[in-house]
């Protein structure tokens, strides 16, 4: 795959400069992912230099997708799955015939094998192509995949909105800057726009609530750089801290509120996400603060009760924890191994926060409580084959 | 400073060969600092070079030791207690004179100005020399500063057969391996030997108990693989884990015990500690695991009674959490940032863990349990000024 079929176009390298733009990234809102009108091309922001340098690319072919996906220039399950309905259009476009569908939607699955959103949108856009003729397959791809995107946004969208009036009930009853903290990324970059997570708090922000976010970094891969970064674009007061800090933060006060995204949340209301999460929500209840997700309802999984029975515990690669990426002191990208290769390492990637340490599920439907009765009442009439996670 | 004063001298460079010895480094016991019978030269091993490289340096000045300290090649409260004792016993060696143990104390007291214990030992130098007619006091400069490095390795000592004997009792109810989480490093290398929680567990190991190490890295500053390095060295099994792991390990029966060092511990039980000790504490309470902190009783702060009103948290420089140190690619030491320089960051150093999540405190004098009627049975009669942290 390689470099084969990239059209790499920097449109802006603003780096630095990003950070003190107010709203979006250098005045400019951005989608992480848009396509051109006609057709043809799509771009992206390529996520892998993040938080350093702002790049987008320029991406013209279905492999070219797939190696953006593998390369992790995006990333985030519900944008990678657009990502892939993006890529069979662009296969489509060239050669619409089912053995090209079949290949494309081969590469693109196997790019991240067990991104179940993934393979949603690469299972939805072969059920909406297969029973067309050949020439009208290339336009319906082209819509089908901006569907899923537009889809995507709309369901952040309603998150935010249902976020903006807890956020605004809390600022009431405090009448002063209010301090979310908040883990890992499901911010504006894991989704085509707004974010579960941040929806809540772009929009409380724009809305001229005060508010000022703890950013955990996330080991062992930092994503919480990307959601500081998101937030430096769009102008929202933030603060980085290491993971364990949260619960000092938690004891002194300095936390109103924790909002995480979810992998997984469970008809009881168990909420699977990034390791570490249970720690935070242990401490939100020890000291009296609220827990809420932010859970897309496609996050639920109607078919399991016990998370900490059911959902087996990714345990994801040694050196994640090893070796550390960074830019050196010539502004170059470099890795560090801050422990040797002989340390023996264990890499848990998730953790279940049970439903009893969560105060509400943000949905796109309303916030609830994590019981399953007020879960059920979300519940759609057909199963959605859907995974969301950010 | 500088250079100057230096005769280094790499002994061994064994690096990860090291790694796999059973029992000390390479097969030969090592303390952390080791003095000339004669006088005249102390020997370290340099930690700022840990774990990735094993190298001892000998220190004949008083000013390459005040160097070795500001660098953190000798690190850990404990330890660079003794390191400026011994700053002292060079400089008098030189130079007898008043004007001379002054200049020496100045120089090495301002090395670490927080350092309580390290102010303690320069103090109880002053008053051991300041008595004695010149001539006298190389020799008995050089016996003081040997008293104070082998009390140290005999409180580390007393600790840890108070430990054992916990351990022991552990393993016997249970009849399996014990799994031990610990965070930070209150290792062998913080001490001048043992360390206050490695101590329990290399007798235990030792002893034939079997017992396995989850290892914080503990972020920022990740001492956590000077832990793992220590554990490496003297052969006990281990397993670096990332901060965020400790709670999801907890959660699914992986962890029998957690055990801590303090930094300072208050009269009630209130155990101050480094960051992110808290949540481990919450996390253990919460599963039914127990939690101890190894405590030299010099570590209990008589003057305080509620740590999180009246023990004030340092709060470091951003750039710990900004900047990551390891080894490149080339096996040089280089550092890469994680975050660009404009990223608000906050840095707190040490977090309380209330005494009420506290299982028990492993003294020199027995485990007492965390409430003020046991802790003032091992009050000394005279106060002790001298604060012992790790």
């Amino acid at each position: 795959m390689g470099a084969r079929g990239w059209q790499s176009r920097c449109e802006a390298n603003i780096a630095l400069l990003s950070y003190t733009a107010r709203m979006r990234v250098g005045g400019r809102h951005y989608r992480s992912l848009w396509a051109d009108a006609g057709g043809g091309a799509v771009h992206i922001i390529d996520q892998a230099r993040l938080p350093h340098v702002f790049e987008t690319r320029t991406i013209a072919s279905a492999e070219a997708m797939a190696e953006a996906i593998v390369a992790m220039r995006v990333r985030g399950a519900p944008l990678i799955g657009v990502a892939a309905a993006f890529g069979i259009a662009l296969a489509v476009a060239r050669d619409p015939s089912d053995e090209s569908i079949a290949r494309a939607s081969g590469e693109l699955r196997a790019t991240r094998p067990t991104a179940v959103n993934l393979a949603w949108a690469v299972g939805r856009m072969r059920e909406r192509l297969s029973p067309l003729p050949a020439p009208e397959r290339a336009a319906a791809a082209w819509a089908e995949a901006q569907a899923i995107a537009d889809e995507d946004v709309a369901l952040n969208e309603a998150i935010g909105r249902q976020g903006l009036a807890l956020l605004e009930r809390e600022h009431a009853a405090r009448q002063r800057p209010i301090h979310i903290l908040t883990h890992c990324n499901a911010g504006w970059i894991a989704t085509v726009d707004w974010g579960t997570v941040t929806a809540p708090i772009f929009m409380a922000h724009d809305a001229g609530i005060p508010l000022h976010v703890w950013v955990d970094e996330t080991r062992p891969r930092n994503q919480g750089l990307l959601t500081a970064w998101e937030l430096a674009a769009h102008g929202v007061p933030h603060t980085l801290v290491v993971d364990n800090a949260g619960g000092h933060l938690m004891q002194r006060g300095e936390v109103d509120l924790v909002l995480v995204g979810a992998d997984r949340v469970t008809r009881r209301g168990d909420v699977c996400n990034k390791i570490g999460t249970y720690l935070k929500a242990l401490a939100a209840r020890a000291n009296g603060i609220p827990f809420y997700a932010a859970v897309p309802t496609p996050t639920i999984d109607w078919d399991v009760e016990d998370a900490m029975r059911e959902i087996p515990i990714e345990r994801r690669a040694e050196d994640e924890v090893r070796i550390v990426r960074g830019l050196d002191s010539g502004n170059r990208f470099a890795e560090v191994a801050i422990a040797p290769a002989t340390t023996p390492v264990a890499n848990p990637a998730f953790d279940v926060t049970p439903a009893s340490l969560v105060t509400g599920l943000i949905t796109e439907k309303g916030i609830v409580r994590a019981v399953e009765g007020e879960l059920l009442a979300l519940r759609p009439r057909q199963r959605d084959r859907r995974a969301y996670s950010t």
